[in-house]
């Protein structure tokens, strides 16, 4: 294959590693950035510098954060005896998206998938149960996905928490099964939070 | 909407600016970004200065170069009375993929788009007379997009060249090889029709 110059082709060879971009997109990308101007570029790779030195995980639910602890746990109008359980942070943007749910969070950073050779110990389980045990927390929220992966770690998690002494629900009206929940779209994942039920 | 830390919406913002980049594609780059070795986003962000400081237009032929003239103006080994003309540096790629072609590029830098306000000034159309004028030229082959700009150029560019007494040629229109008749649009059935040729 004819190649583009040395720089370009190192260009395309990294931006081709990122999700969802295949050569295609890569070249349009690449001929924008080499129309746009010169602060244009700068900008965009401040932003990623800035992103990467910044953001770092809550210490105490694994949300993203720019801070010691994430907006949500900073904000102490929230209910502090509800955790809402999911698997990325960006679950739980799509959470608080439904404007429903006032309680907190713990990111599990992942889902117990044995196929990818991925187990509970891969989780941010203790942390979740070491704010269980010494909080006043009253019930949690399992909303992992509606895959396999997601319907195990929560299986695995009613099991560990359960006897803990605290009500354990799992979202589930609403989301189709076989789903991810970052797909759902804001009123199906309201429907799952009203429809939660214990298990 | 709820947002995402300070960082990573201005992040988001910036890659949103990409070509083809809506916010669910960006929130899968960031993630990646994310989650990717400190190492990897750095290797991103000096691949993404590099071309911005290393690649520029060849000074000949616009084509990108990291030098003053690009591969092909430096190969004195191809023809140099052979001058295909092309809206962008990527269709001097596309060209190149087929291996037939062993002459000199002009790129135009764009195609004249009234509707968008692009005319003849906006193209790098002076610097191709220029080299037609005094370099013993033979032939122009003009190589814009089959589409209503790239005709419209194409048509443009012939009535300019042609009084000065070099042989100019449109690259052929018609069938996509490969394709089947009764899935090709009349447009492109009609050209196909026209630029028939004995066998």
């Amino acid at each position: 294959m004819t190649k583009y110059t040395e720089s370009v082709e190192k260009l395309l060879e990294r931006l081709i590693r990122l999700p969802g971009i295949g050569r295609r997109s890569a070249e349009r990308m690449v001929n924008y950035l080499l129309s746009a101007e010169k602060s244009e570029v700068r900008d965009l790779i401040e932003a990623i510098a800035k992103v990467k030195d910044n953001v770092r995980l809550c210490a105490v639910c694994n949300n993203l954060s720019e801070q010691e602890l994430c907006a949500v746990c900073h904000d102490s109008g929230r209910r502090q005896d509800l955790v809402c359980v999911v698997q990325q942070p960006k679950d739980v943007t799509a959470v608080e998206k439904t404007g429903y749910y006032k309680g907190l969070y713990h990111v599990l950073m992942g889902a117990i998938a044995p196929l990818e050779g991925r187990g509970p110990a891969d989780l941010k389980i203790d942390g979740l149960l070491s704010r269980i045990k010494g909080n006043g927390i009253k019930e949690i929220i399992i909303a992992t996905d509606a895959d396999t992966d997601g319907e195990t770690t929560a299986l695995y998690l009613t099991k560990l928490i359960r006897p803990l002494g605290v009500r354990v629900s799992r979202i589930g009206l609403g989301l189709p099964v076989g789903s991810q929940l970052e797909y759902a779209d804001s009123a199906t994942l309201l429907k799952a939070l009203e429809s939660r039920r214990d298990i």
